[in-house]
């Protein structure tokens, strides 16, 4: 017996013709930079997108070749979005943070032909263009000096002059759901960064699932701020999931600093919104010294790396904001698990639950497992690799480079840690940055959020460094808040009735600054790397 | 370029998997009808579709067979939503109130092996039995006498014996998210009910729908409550999508008068419910002479037929509880759109919108065409057939009857109103009910909703009769309440600001009961007949 539903390719193509005939009123907000705001309803951003495909089309984009982005969140990032992968194209929005040479790398695995890059950006772009040999034309986003593009000997084109000569009538093609239609690349900390392609389907479930009441229940009353980067992960799938469920969009372009997203939150008043960890960390130190209102948010989604409980609290407590911590990878499209308490738990669960990475959002299945993969009881004990399946998980790397991720339809995470019968997930480490202390391991996650609250300490990274006695040993690295005060004693004093006494570090380093990768995560193998070489001043306890 | 997303099929063994794994502990709540309920949890739920399925199989049940249900909403009848699917074979949810021949016109179309009926319903389908060819077994569920079902010669088991001798264990087969899963009959008024057959990815798709914040926003803060029956349409996808979301259910099994209903919510506190006008109105009379507390309604989606503003208003300000209108059908799985007006509406835009049908979900596409299958302006003043299409709508009618419901891609809905510029649908009348005097368009729905505010008027049909001058004129049948007094000159006097004056009916009738198909709504074939044969006594005016 066949089913006799009709066959509706869930596509981004869907996406865009839904945002225009149901919401075409609504409206992506960009910031200017002066305080300034510019507007454009979902309907005239549709016409748009026909206009840069019919562009694209006419510079010889064909089937699913790749046109790159290199731009800021913003109104035009918007209309490639939705350009370049109805029209049948992929769409390869490269990280801005990478170095040159893994940006230089990736254009020529993706044989990219085409970059929209934003002007602003020249300076970044423009020395690594010569050398993206498979790319023949530039698309310059916004006005200024063109030179660091032309220098490269690339045809280079005004994206305003480009939609101006196009009809903004476009046949959209039909495609199948299980097409390409992105593709972005992980910037792991060694060898070279690995390609993620995400079909339409994959968009389009993972679109739907941030509109759940679980994942961040957007809908046309919303109005979501995405701080993440649209060139990093899909800035966690905002933009799609907004034009889904008609919820305006407010954008920071290249105006990220503390003082310019305050002044979005309050004149704009986004509902919801996502960024790491450090911003929300900047935006509180901004408003504990300047005030501010930024209470039309109803929900902060906050991930890439741990969401310090203390900030939660803070958030709350002071601002009556609530931070909603997500866990997900480039991999994932990228979020796997949003942490939220169930209901009717009382206070110290509830901030428990908070703490973790959260539940899977349906559709993405998790599980952890040895060394020799095998499944683990999800009882809240047992410690293991995190594996992930579902709709929008990725199932092996473009060209199939490092096959070893993947086993039996399982991604591997690479995260560590254990979880609950609810189904909550805690991470407690990478499976790199794991400490092993005499044959047990020390969350490296857990001594840096408890650091983190002490009221002097502004950063923590803490690393597993050679111990002659158990192996591997602790190591803080800890840089205070200006002004501030504590000492390795103190600290050490501070963790004891937090962690297990054995856990506690023995050796400190006060530092001003932690290295970060490109895309401004600890970078541990550095900080591993300069204590072996004798970089760091380290304090020895206990 | 191929993504490299991994395949995972969307499955009703997807959802049966992650509401174990992740939200085992919630609970589904069976009335007992001595004001008593049962609970189950998920995982126990789950235990039992194992268990189920292994019943099945040791019955012959294979491949894609048909098991129906002849069930109320309970946890028995959520366990054969999850078992029958899950393990390859097609749940038919036989609807309980259909005429014996039309039960028995189904089952042997579709061919049913087993029915799982609930012994209080023996004596509804124990008579139909006998000529269920192709059924040969039976599983009762509950205690009591299973004469009528043995009477059929069919073989008898008792669902708590199936259970008690299978294993907890079940492996469930890989499953082509396309192939079958579940299929129900429209029942028309003219000619044999019509078969749709969902597929494993519409239910899942709905679901996901259903739990969207401009859908019912399900979340595992909530508590839903089908009302409307499991036979129905899927009880609007309740079941699936509280699994999903990991929302506790409240089932009121047989008990669905208004005193047991109240009882319910006041006893279990449930925070969606889903039902028909007809129930909310017994609710509010209840109320309205007994009190109660619903309050921890925080959304009620109504359909199934228009629902007068007039009974939202009165829900929300005198019970604080709101009332969304849905519209959709058995062949949109149901739900396909959704009534709730955007953010920063007046009071007077925002009830004309609660009036509508409301815009479709985001995998809904809705246009309305002419006569000649033309798609009309989306203006909110063209009136035409309105179509849809879309991941969870039928695109054929089992084994092709009558082809002529679907055209390009589109279902025909047979239903007529228009669309604005927003996606607001306004259902003005059934295709065939559809009013033309004088060769304008009169709506009965509009001529209804404004009858039934009048607080003397019970319920209110309205149906076009042949008029000399006109072609047509509507006939206005009336139900007033116990009591409640109102002449027919007075009711067209109450309807003259309010509707065009050449919609005000002459012709009106008194009765005691309004006919009714055999799914509750205006039976208007019949009332037509009735007139026609000059069965009703007929008050002329103007």
């Amino acid at each position: 017996m066949d089913s006799t539903m009709q066959e509706f390719p869930l596509t981004v193509a869907a996406i865009l013709r839904y945002a225009n005939t149901v919401h075409g009123d609504r409206v992506v907000t960009t910031a200017t930079g002066d305080g300034g705001y510019r507007h454009a309803t979902y309907r005239e951003v549709a016409r748009d997108a026909a206009r840069l495909a019919n562009g694209l089309r006419k510079l010889g984009i064909t089937g699913d070749q790749r046109v790159a982005t290199f731009m800021w969140n913003n109104q035009e990032h918007l209309v490639a979005y939705l350009a370049v992968p109805s029209m049948g194209a992929v769409l390869h929005t490269l990280n801005i943070r990478l170095f040159p040479e893994q940006i230089e790398f990736i254009a020529y695995e993706a044989e990219d032909q085409v970059v929209i890059a934003d002007v602003s950006l020249g300076k970044l772009l423009g020395p690594v263009l010569r050398s993206m040999e498979t790319v023949h034309t530039v698309i310059a986003v916004g006005d200024g000096d063109l030179t660091p593009f032309t220098d490269s000997g690339k045809t280079v084109l005004r994206y305003s002059d480009v939609l101006a000569e196009a009809s903004d009538e476009f046949d959209w093609p039909d495609l199948d759901e299980t097409s390409a239609a992105a593709m972005c690349y992980t910037s792991g900390t060694t060898g070279h960064p690995k390609g993620v392609v995400y079909s339409h389907r994959s968009s389009y479930l993972h679109s739907m699932s941030a509109c759940t009441g679980n994942g961040m229940g957007l809908s046309f009353s919303d109005k979501a701020l995405p701080i993440v980067p649209m060139f990093h992960a899909n800035a966690w799938g905002l933009p799609y999931a907004a034009l889904m469920a008609g919820a305006d969009l407010v954008m920071p372009d290249r105006f990220m600093d503390a003082p310019s997203l305050v002044n979005l939150i309050e004149t704009q008043r986004p509902t919801v919104a996502g960024a790491v960890p450090t911003i929300w960390n900047d935006v509180m130190h901004h408003l504990d010294s300047n005030g501010g209102d930024i209470s039309s948010l109803r929900l902060v989604a906050c991930g890439g790396s741990a969401v310090p409980v203390s900030l939660m609290k803070s958030f709350e407590a002071q601002y009556n904001v609530r931070i909603r911590q997500a866990w997900g990878m480039t991999e994932t499209s990228p979020i796997a698990t949003l942490a939220w308490p169930p209901p009717g738990v009382d206070e110290d669960k509830h901030w428990e639950l908070r703490g973790t990475q959260g539940r899977p959002l349906c559709g993405v299945e998790a599980r952890i497992v040895d060394d020799e993969g095998k499944p683990l009881p999800q009882d809240g004990e047992a410690v293991g690799e995190l594996e992930v399946r579902g709709p929008w998980i990725t199932g092996s790397y473009y060209r199939n480079t490092d096959p070893s991720k993947f086993q039996n339809g399982w991604l591997r995470t690479g995260d560590v840690g254990r979880i609950d019968a609810q189904g909550y997930v805690t991470l407690t480490d990478r499976a790199k940055d794991v400490i092993k202390s005499g044959g047990e391991w020390i969350s490296s996650v857990d001594l840096e959020n408890n650091l983190i609250a002490h009221p002097s300490v502004l950063e923590a990274a803490v690393v597993g460094v050679p111990d002659d006695r158990w192996q591997e040993r602790p190591l803080a690295t800890v840089v205070l808040i200006e002004g501030g005060e504590a000492s390795a004693a103190e600290l050490r004093e501070y963790l004891s009735d937090k962690v297990a006494k054995w856990w506690l570090p023995e050796r400190w380093t006060f530092v001003a600054e932690i290295p970060r990768t490109s895309v401004g995560k600890y970078d541990k193998k550095t900080i591993r790397a300069r204590y072996a070489d004798g970089g760091y001043q380290v304090e020895t306890l206990g």
